[in-house]
């Protein structure tokens, strides 16, 4: 969609977690990322090069790639002039903010001026279908969360990773702007009008090989009063023969909903198994992935033994443990 | 938004179903229901006058309201052509489609030519928050159905104006085309964007008197593999006191989807309420409101009286037998 290698955008993060689309990018296509631009205040870092937009220029960057996200997407007066900045050095910017970079006069006029390109990566360029709730064949593998950002595209991309290196048949659908950005292609969800979210999941996981699997990334969660419909989307939509569970053991409360705490896995499984059989009886929780980022190695250890004991099903940290075992729980299926 | 009376067009419905956004303006609109037109084919009646496009201009009409549906919302050649005559006449005209009359060129060119308006009621007017989950005051009941097209709109409206009636404080909240053209305003909820769903109808539904009740209408099903992801919207957004299920017991497949049999009233509850008490500890399933309009009213008190057993809670048709049992139930929360 847009050409590498990327200059990615941290404005003024307020926390890591705000800048998740830059992290993925970083984890996912490390080659791809010459570098990073942090303002005044910014609070994430990805440990890679900083660079202004001149340098990145002499370094050879194609495309800043904006990798922050602002609750509502405001496109604020300071990060415009660094837009405008790398527009006028000749650099392509994308973007999958819900405010479009076509809507803001400063950044079109520059981008006319210097000939380069606003990417707007958010808005679906596919009139998707009303879903038929049909059974397709091929086998299907969504991750599912306690709530936002606890791991579910990481989950899904390893997964995926792990399969092909395993000479398994996959493919990794993503359906964020990170996902989108780290595979070049599928379906920005929560952008897509209400009526299609469902059909829009079904188009991106059509018919496949019997033992073809469409590892699905997540969106949302049940239990997450802004964007369980789009979860339920996902969960009809995708038709998965297995769920995975995706937690982060540490988090407080709810991403963006400081009244509220997070479900158990517990909870999630016996919400989210009976919706996902209602599409497909078949359908399994297939294993746990944990995110114990902000965990010592022997308190993770201890806590995944200990839900492996509590749920029955293997429980794993992938970013710790490789996804060697997801893969095996999904091959019993 | 648009002025009465109004010409309902019926085009050629396959079933009264599809044209059931007619048939709600004629139910709770009577006197702004100047007429019908149906075209070859057509499947619905509302038992009104048939009226030409002529015709309607010489009795005062002021709008033709397109009252029937297509799958996927396809304004057809054949539509098309009465459409540009009813503009050509001196009509506006109303829709609640997917497809939009604005971007039909064959449309806007008379609408140009005559000085009509086009009038495309499914487009949001508002830029809507992301919701917050925050519990908000006053008191608030959703509908939700074992199914799409069953009675939640019907019941909605029933138990608003029975509420009125008894000098209770209470609002419709149209959450679709019909309820919106009914009620003259409301979100259209099946065009929102995913993200927003459930904001919009916090902003729908906001902060009121501690005895106000908002009277919510549903959309689609928790059960609806094409529509799901609404109804969970409607459900976290909504954050209802009450529920009232409703069913069309005569129904055998899911509305759309073929492969699909109706959940039970049970499933119904044991799903729903566990998903809106998340956002609202203290709602409870208020009543059933059963569809019986394909059964004699033999077999309809029968079966009312039999489900009232078994679920336990107040059990009408409000159609049959008004919705004054409806409100009791709501009064005792």
């Amino acid at each position: 969609m847009f050409e590498a290698p990327y200059l990615l955008f941290l404005g003024d993060a307020p926390d890591g977690l705000a800048a998740k689309m830059a992290q993925g990018i970083y984890d996912w296509r490390p080659d791809a990322a010459a570098g990073q631009l942090r303002m005044d205040g910014c609070k994430a870092d990805l440990g890679i090069r900083d660079m202004t937009v001149q340098e990145a220029v002499e370094a050879g960057v194609k495309t800043l790639v904006i990798g922050v996200v602002n609750r509502g997407g405001i496109i604020s007066e300071s990060w415009t002039s660094v837009l405008v900045e790398a527009l006028e050095a000749g650099l392509d910017v994308a973007s999958g903010l819900h405010n479009l970079l076509r809507d803001e006069p400063a950044l079109v006029e520059a981008a006319e001026k210097s000939g380069c390109t606003l990417h707007d990566v958010r808005i679906p360029t596919v009139k998707y279908p009303i879903a038929s709730g049909k059974k397709r064949t091929g086998k299907r593998c969504l991750a599912v969360g306690t709530d936002c950002s606890v791991g579910k595209m990481y989950t899904a991309i390893a997964l995926d990773r792990e399969m092909k290196k395993q000479g398994m048949q996959s493919t990794f659908r993503a359906t964020g702007q990170t996902g989108i950005l780290i595979e070049g292609n599928g379906v920005p969800l929560d952008a897509v009008i209400a009526d299609f979210m469902a059909g829009s999941i079904e188009w991106l996981t059509p018919d496949n090989d019997a033992d073809h699997w469409d590892i699905i990334e997540g969106q949302g969660s049940l239990f997450h009063a802004s964007y369980s419909g789009v979860t339920m989307a996902l969960i009809h939509g995708g038709q998965p023969d297995a769920l995975i569970l995706c937690h982060e053991p540490t988090r407080e409360t709810m991403r963006g909903l400081p009244d509220y705490t997070l479900p158990s896995l517990a909870q999630l499984r016996d919400t989210a198994l009976p919706l996902a059989q209602w599409v497909n009886p078949d359908c399994k929780v297939a294993a746990i992935s944990v995110n114990t980022q902000h965990m010592s190695e022997e308190e993770a250890l201890a806590y995944l033994d200990d839900v492996e004991k509590t749920m029955g099903i293997p429980t794993v940290d992938p970013f710790r443990q490789g996804a060697g075992r997801l893969v095996e729980a999904l091959a019993c299926i």
